[in-house]
Parts: C-alpha cells; sequence; structure tokens
C-alpha cells in the first residue's frame, strides 16, 4: 500500500516528513492540504488529526502527525537516518530543539512576512522572532564547525528536521552565506542523492502560487 | 552514581525532566542553573550543553539536554512513562506538539510577562502568543475529552511535558478553569503519588523569589 503524505509545497514541517520518505526510497503520494484556505481547519481533517496540521502520514490503518514523530517511524521501517545506536538521543534532542526553537520560530516568521497582506503584518513579532531566531542559528552554526552533519558520520532525522526551512526562497531573515557552517552543511544535504526542494517535492497551496 | 540535573524552578522545561526523574523513583540531585544572571550562557556551560539551555542531565560519563530527549532516557532506564509499545509514536507526538506549540509558547509569554522589567515588556508579542496559546489550549483540551490520559490509560512523557507551564501561579493568560479537562486531567496528574510542584521540586533562581 502506498504511503500517502497530506502535506503542502510551503510547509517546512511538511518538507521534513516528505524529504525523509523521498531519500529512504519508500512508495509514497501527495495528498494536497489546501491550507490557506482553512484545509487543514477543517471538521473532516480535525476527525483525522485534532492537531489540525500538516504534515499527516497515512500508512494502510496507520496515521500519525508531527514530523518528528514521522520520521522515526520512517526510521523505524527502514532503518535510515537515525544514526548508530549510540546517537539515538543526540538525533532526538536536536530533532526536539529543532521543533522548539528552530523550525517553530522560523516558519511563522516566514509565514507572517510572505503569507500574511503587507497591512497585517505584526512588525514587533517579526523583529521579536527574528533575534531568537539569531540565538538559534548561532547555536547551529557553532554545533557545526568541523561538522559534516549534525550527528556523527552520516545524515540522520537531526539533519533533515533543522534544514527544513532553510531552503526557501521567501525572505524571512535568514541569510545562509551569513553562517559558514550552516552554509556548508547545507550543501551536504542538497548533494544527496535524491534530495529536492520543497516546492519540487510538493505542491504549492498558497493562492497563485506555481 | 546519583544522576545530576541542572535546573531552576521557574523552567518549566525543566520541570518536565525533574518531574519524571522524581516519579519514577530514581535517584537524582539539583545543580542549580543561575540563569537569571547568565548562567546557562556561560562559555563553561556552553561547554557542557552548545544549545545553552536548562535541563541538562548527568548520569556519570552521559550528558543529554533537551527535556523530551531526557524523558525517553528515563523511560528506557526504568520502563516508566513510555506508554504500551503501540503507543510509542502516540507519546512522541505530543512530546514534539508541545515543545512546538504549547511549552515553547508559554515558556516565552510567562517569561515576558513576569521575569522582564514591566516597562520593557513587549506587548504585541505577548497578545500575539497568547492567541496561539489559546488554540493550543483548545486542541489540547479537544484532545482530553473523556480522556484521563494524553495516551492510553496511563500517565506517559506526553502528560510530563504538556502540563509543565499550566501549574505555575505566574499569570500568562491561561486559566484552567476555561478549559475543563485540561483542568481534570492537571489534577490526574498532580494527585499521582511523590507529583511536586515545580517551586516544591527545584529552587527558584529569579532574584528575589524564595
Amino acid at each position: 500500500m502506498t504511503i500517502k503524505l497530506h502535506c503542502f509545497g510551503e510547509s517546512g514541517n511538511a518538507y521534513k516528513a516528505a524529504l525523509a520518505l523521498e531519500l529512504a526510497g519508500l512508495e509514497w503520494e501527495v495528498v494536497k492540504v489546501d491550507f490557506f484556505n482553512g484545509g487543514s481547519r477543517t471538521d473532516a481533517y480535525r476527525e483525522q488529526n485534532v492537531m489540525a496540521e500538516a504534515p499527516l502520514l497515512i500508512d494502510g490503518d496507520f496515521s500519525l502527525s508531527q514530523s518528528g514523530a514521522i520520521q522515526q517511524y520512517i526510521t523505524d521501517k527502514t532503518g535510515k537516518f537515525g544514526g548508530e545506536a549510540a546517537e539515538k538521543y543526540e538525533v532526538l534532542r536536536w530533532v526536539l530543539w529543532d521543533n522548539h526553537k528552530l523550525s517553530s520560530q522560523a516558519g511563522m516568521t516566514r509565514f507572517l512576512m510572505n503569507f500574511l497582506p503587507e497591512d497585517k503584518r505584526p512588525e514587533q513579532v517579526i523583529k521579536f522572532s527574528q533575534s531568537r531566531l539569531a540565538a538559534a542559528y548561532n547555536t547551529l552554526n557553532m554545533h557545526l564547525e568541523g561538522r559534516d552533519w549534525i550527528v556523527g558520520r552520516n545524515v540522520t532525522n537531526a539533519d533533515l528536521s533543522c534544514c527544513s526551512y532553510l531552503y526557501y526562497p521567501e525572505p524571512f531573515g535568514f541569510n545562509r552565506t551569513d553562517f559558514p557552517n550552516i552554509d556548508r552543511w547545507l550543501g551536504n544535504i542538497s548533494a544527496l542523492d535524491g534530495w529536492k526542494h520543497p516546492y519540487d517535492l510538493m505542491p504549492r497551496a498558497f493562492p497563485g502560487a506555481s
């Protein structure tokens, strides 16, 4: 049975799951979520996922949301991206850190700066989030000094989680050339066999985008 | 060897780890982080944890940060709070959701409203975060309808993660009586044998607090 992923191109959280599915070589297909028209907040969608979020993975009778949990499911199914046994906690802590400090802020800031009408953008919130994000970029850049991957010697879910919003073209205050180690590491990920940009992996949902 | 937890009373993230250690019956002791005087951002601390955060667990030669990863470590060590085997992903997704949508926002909002001088509080940020939090409380309250615990029939890391900031007395816009299912569920957790309030489990770090 082909795995279905409810997702849309603009979601870096969906990208984390889509990229893991794709790089793991699993058979999967997209179910597009009409996010900007409230597609993740309908009663029917909430019936499947009370969190009212994308991504949502459906594998036969099994369904799962939250990108980090989906990544763990893919790891358990394929043996990929979990790192060595001794690295398990290190992978998990970077996935959690990403959800707590990096993607959560980056996704929101990019949304406010690009997907809201100009006169509705809360400037103080944007500036505040950008300053918190600067601290997160610094932490990641510091950690990547002398490393090719966040944990150990190979790509893991830690990389596939932390990278997600950093490939998008819309401005949200991140310039990869300001962070040489992040820049190099993003290059390592995009050089992986089978890597695709989020907009090549999932259909866009923003009205007018193609 | 007694486990050491670098923590401080005001941190709900530290509380998630401290409460899991305490309820699991492990031997552990506090190492107080002087957070409000920059104690988590010194070079020496960052040497131990590049994320410059509390909590940080030290168990002999092993060290680990991020509350959700520490909870997993405690589960692996004691067999507690992981839920049934089939519930593993459900526990993980609620821990991730908490980090992404609930604790990250609640912790920040409470900090801005209570631990910053009044004239430095960014009002637009506080209002914005409170409206995002309202959506998170609603999701959790909806999910807890007819349930005693977030996952399955017993307390798991999902509960010990999501509850953390909701026990604090400082105002940040959350009133448990507005959410009857959350209110009942918080009561279930605090009725557990050995439960302690964050300020009874960890020393306070805010200047002047006792």
